[in-house]
């Protein structure tokens, strides 16, 4: 009899497990049962966090870290990755321009900036890259990505001839746009940009009424930045024959989508996909007799576009059987089974504190896939 | 294709659900997956807290209560149940005369009594019951079951010829025991005595030592209640030539397990097997595709005698299938693995506290159970 195969593609469990190390819990736990099974590791990311870290386990490849630019213009030190072949980089804008770089007393959208993800961009273009994924998710700026295309040599000038300040607020002083000094190699290299929100640029629906707010700025401020980009899309279709103002997803990451779309090479693709596609998930899959994913938390929100639902959605494709376990089993999980899943098992063992489970994640993790694979077993 | 015949045979979920309510619940998921399945609700106990309410819902039978003297003297309402078959009753000791009826300051086991015991014993006699299954843990009590004996009409009397007081604590002037007046038909009932413990009568690991400090009994009590429960093994000894004093489970309940043994037809049996025979469990398991328990928590002390563990050994004779689920999944499960349980899965979905998790109980056994049949259907 052939040897069963699992392929394990979980999601990190926030807080608790990168994805890799969730891997090596659901083996731990299968093994008992299985031991001479195949297991194959798919450590996963659905484009936000934890992404680099996935593509990097997954093919092999190897995290850097860099000193760049931070949304305040203070240094902070983002890491970025490249994969196995060593022609792909990774990196999270969040590493140099989340959120999480500024406090609620110094978040302020108006002067907020992409630079340091232009930085890191060029740190790969330095490097000889070929292919750049890029997640979006998590910033902390409002700045139609004009500071990520400045670091790569795109001066963005008033009616004066001045360079602009760094921020969304100041782009009401736009007057024009200087691509003369842009890093030529940038042509050269596709930018795969991990998306899954569909908001154009300006608008009630834009990144400024949207995501503004979480990043600190008032009615008022928000006002103000949504006519700042509006200016700026104006500018760019004007001296640059660009019209991105409402394409979907242009208005991600305070417009950092809008910039990719203007200045790169950049294709817009929801994160799992890129994921899966950088992962060879469907390939490791067709290997599979059950596919094992899970997440932090899952629930009816797990079918927007969350890891488990892409794996799942992936897996079934080729009549797989899929199991999900999380740390978190939510409301409308009943919704999932239509979708791929086969069965999702919560892997808390009572009730406790979030910290204490969040410690014992890969013992329960363990515990829980070994007792699944024990009814798997059933069937020999 | 023959249907699929689920027994499910789950013990109460402490503080959540009675054990039919578990039952209820677990069908509820299970048909979700097998709609045609036949489902055999077997709600089980251990002997303990809910085992007249088991085995009056597994035969059919009625819940009754009736006042009774309480372990102080004062009046509480003791529920006991008669069986579908109208001849069994069943009794929890706990009710009339257990710990929850004396609080931190009035508990005094010097002075409780197992009056009202002996109370529900005479009703069970009145009613014309033939076999009473009577549970015994839980006590507040100490009085080497003298006092069920006086409400059944054993006089025990000092030197003088007078009635003792009631409790423990007045045995040291036991000189009689006068049984001229004993209720006739206590002879002609079979009393099964749900005992796990094994403990003497007297000594060291007797009822005094053992279990009277929880009681209430001080260090000088215990010695002195030890010492009275000796005087009065002796006293038995030598005026009904019975010598029970050494007896494994005389020093139940304060002694009680003694005074059934002494004044009526007693056999003790570990509590688990007395539901398993009296709720039809193995003849139900014979039917079974899959055995599916539980309890409230489940841990490697579950094989000491504990409802799944005795449900799952009962199954495994037939070698069925047997699938547990608990609100608590603690240490040392793998120890359970070679008992009879093929798999063992908690019901909580995430962190949380307790109060939430005990309310939440049927809706997560639904849940639980409906992915592990999700799973089970893999065979077909």
């Amino acid at each position: 009899m052939k040897e069963t195969t699992f392929v394990l593609a979980p999601d990190s469990f926030k807080e608790s497990m990168t994805a890799k190390e969730v891997c090596v819990a659901m083996e731990k736990g299968l093994r008992k049962v299985y031991p001479e099974a195949e297991y194959i590791h798919v450590p996963m990311a659905d484009g936000g966090e934890g992404t680099v870290q996935s593509l990097v386990d997954a093919s092999g490849g190897r995290i850097f870290t860099k000193e760049v630019t931070g949304p305040l213009g203070q240094p902070v030190t983002a890491k970025y990755g490249i994969l196995g072949d060593g022609t792909t980089a990774a990196i999270e804008m969040a590493s140099a321009s989340g959120i999480h770089h500024v406090t609620k007393e110094t978040k302020n959208p108006l002067i907020t900036t992409t630079y340091g993800t232009g930085e890191l961009i060029r740190q790969c273009l330095d490097k000889g890259i070929k292919k750049i994924i890029i997640g979006i998710g998590g910033s902390a700026t409002n700045d139609g990505g004009t500071g990520m295309a400045e670091a790569l040599g795109v001066k963005f000038l008033d009616a004066a001839g001045n360079v602009l300040p760094r921020g969304g607020g100041s782009l009401e002083k736009l007057a024009t746009i200087d691509v003369s000094s842009v890093d030529p190699r940038l042509q050269e290299v596709s930018m795969i940009v991990a998306c899954d929100v569909t908001n154009p640029l300006c608008g009630d629906n834009g990144a400024s009424h949207v995501f503004g707010p979480q990043k600190g700025a008032t009615p008022e401020m928000v006002e103000r930045l949504d006519a700042n980009l509006a200016h700026y899309a104006e500018i760019v279709k004007r001296q640059l024959h660009k019209d991105v103002r409402d394409i979907p997803g242009a208005g991600a990451a305070g417009g950092l989508g809008a910039g990719l779309l203007i200045f790169t090479q950049a294709v817009l693709q929801r994160g799992i996909e890129i994921v899966i596609e950088y992962t060879g998930l469907r390939e490791k899959v067709a290997q599979a007799d059950f596919v094992f994913t899970g997440e932090g938390g899952i629930d009816f929100q797990t079918k927007f576009g969350k890891t488990p639902y892409g794996v799942a959605k992936a897996a079934k494709e080729r009549g797989k059987k899929v199991i999900a376990v999380a740390g978190y089993i939510g409301e409308g999980i009943d919704t999932l089974y239509g979708e791929g899943f086969d069965a999702i098992f919560g892997i808390v063992p009572g009730a406790g504190e979030l910290e204490k489970v969040l410690a014992a994640g890969p013992q329960n993790v363990e515990r829980t896939c070994e007792n699944i694979a024990r009814v798997l077993k059933f069937s020999e």
